[in-house]
């Protein structure tokens, strides 16, 4: 029996993670290989075809793969290319839809991670029929994909949705697109780890991050740490809540979503990160928007989203394709 | 012969705008209303249908009138209904679109006077292919309309597009609507009177505002000083146009449109108001967005836009109960 299914890719800096997806969002398949061991776009697409086919035997499992959905940083969707990447070894524009369709002879589309994963939550999660809504990503930076009208914007030049680069406080912390005060450098996984330095060096508290470095500092131990009451820990949710809170209030002035999703390491840190954005998002709110708008966990936490976002996305080009 | 034409009402808070609009955006008869004459609503309506037929005889003129378009502060464009509008002599909640429908016996519509002005725009104005665009009202309040995917962005409810009250500054200005450091506060013609008073305040410079009292004060006159190189007339639309530029940037990362529109009283005052803007929009833009992005005048800036863009608004749900 045949099975359609497409291949969603995730590119990120270090790995690549693809999977076969069904409609259904059934995951067939799931695997990685290198990104930043393929110092040549084209070896890299050659390697990811004979990963996949070493794989599967798809004419013994039946899988026909239909088209392939990428999601990727500086993804574009209108150009099908990757332009600018700050984290990946290919620089300038790489015209990887063009590249992939030739290898694989089969349709392909693109947009970066984030409205990947919005895609993904649309089509396989918790947004299921929702007509208007935000997913942020918190990565080491912080990605997102608005929904308006049952449709994820892509804006004039592809680009729509970088919410990561706002202006979360006046001549704030540098960051790394030249901006300052920019909602990534205080919320996401980085973020928040300049956040604890930050407290470290303004208040004597004791706390158990004094023992551990920068470099080794995770989002994960900053909530084991906030659970056994760790005051920094519980100060630096604060902070990240506050400042998500307060720039969501502006993003819902834009767009009125109903609903908000966390995604990534950040988010799951549960009530410690939701709790004070939500409470920071009411108080910043225009009146006619408060109680309205919910923050929840992506429900597609613990599973790949970006490679069923990207899997979405194809999907949905198919679909519309097809004219359906 | 018949003409097929609708009504565009724009009720402020103390005259009501209405015009008779063919598909054209040809305006055939253009008069007002008081709106605060009449403290109850189902008055308001029979004064207005009285009003119409007073001033055309329409079956002499030909005029067949298909609808009605509304533009009003917290218009509901989902509800039909005005929902407690601060500036009106109306309270609560009213059922504008039930009642209109009743008195007139054809279709109506309704939303907010920003949107309606950003409809305008796109039916009859400069706008006219754009997919994605911003338009920005300037009045005594600020209001906005976007435009996303050639659609006008409503929102899970109705309310979406209210950048009058994103944080332009961290505690900055009290606002109406009981935030503070609202965008309105300082882009506005209040708003700019304000930041006159302020840098009066602040300053020892010599300035013919020194003879000018808050209630006189209006925006042309602030243009007609800058133009005579007030230097505090100058300073002030320096700040307007740094705040509202600054406030774009971050309205850019959300919906990456391809022009931003300026409508009302101090968008008159052209490159005195644009230039600024201008500079700091770029300024504080990501860079991927950089020299993309128009900032114009709106081209209905002579014209009763509001009038105009409500009958945008009926036409197109006329359209679109066709199934054209």
């Amino acid at each position: 029996m045949n099975r359609d299914v497409v291949l969603g890719v995730d590119i990120g800096g270090t790995y690549t993670k693809y999977g076969l997806v069904d409609q259904a969002g059934r995951i067939f398949l799931e695997d990685e290989i290198s990104t930043r061991d393929y110092k040549v776009i084209e070896d890299f697409i050659i390697a990811l075809h004979r990963h996949l086919d070493a794989h599967t035997d798809r004419k013994k499992d039946g899988f026909v793969i239909r088209g392939i959905g990428i999601g990727a940083p500086n993804g574009n969707y209108y150009t099908g290319s990757i332009e600018y990447p700050p984290n990946l070894v290919w620089k300038g524009k790489i015209e990887l839809v063009k590249l992939i369709e030739k290898e694989f002879g089969i349709p392909a589309v693109l947009t970066n991670d984030a409205n990947a994963a919005a895609l993904g939550e649309l089509l396989f999660g918790a947004a299921k029929g929702l007509d208007h809504f935000i997913m942020i990503t918190l990565g080491t930076g912080l990605g997102s994909g608005l929904v308006v009208n049952g449709e994820l914007i892509y804006g004039s030049d592809g680009f729509a949705g970088e919410l990561g680069h706002v202006r979360a406080v006046d001549n704030g912390r540098q960051c790394g697109c030249g901006k300052r005060g920019c909602l990534e450098t205080y919320v996401s996984a980085t973020g928040i780890k300049r956040t604890v330095f930050e407290l470290l060096a303004e208040e004597t508290t004791e706390s158990e991050f004094r023992k551990i470095t920068f470099s080794r500092l995770s989002p994960r131990m900053i909530t084991t740490l906030a659970e056994k009451g760790d005051p920094i820990a519980i100060k630096a949710f604060e902070k990240t809540g506050f400042l998500l809170g307060r720039s969501l209030a502006d993003s819902v002035a834009h767009i009125s979503p109903s609903k908000i999703f966390l995604f990534g390491g950040l988010a799951k840190a549960g009530r410690w990160i939701i709790n004070p954005t939500k409470r920071s998002m009411e108080e910043h709110l225009l009146p006619i928007y408060r109680d309205k708008i919910d923050i929840v966990p992506s429900a597609l936490l613990s599973r790949n989203i970006a490679v069923l976002g990207a899997a979405a996305l194809i999907w949905k080009h198919l679909d519309q394709e097809a004219g359906r």
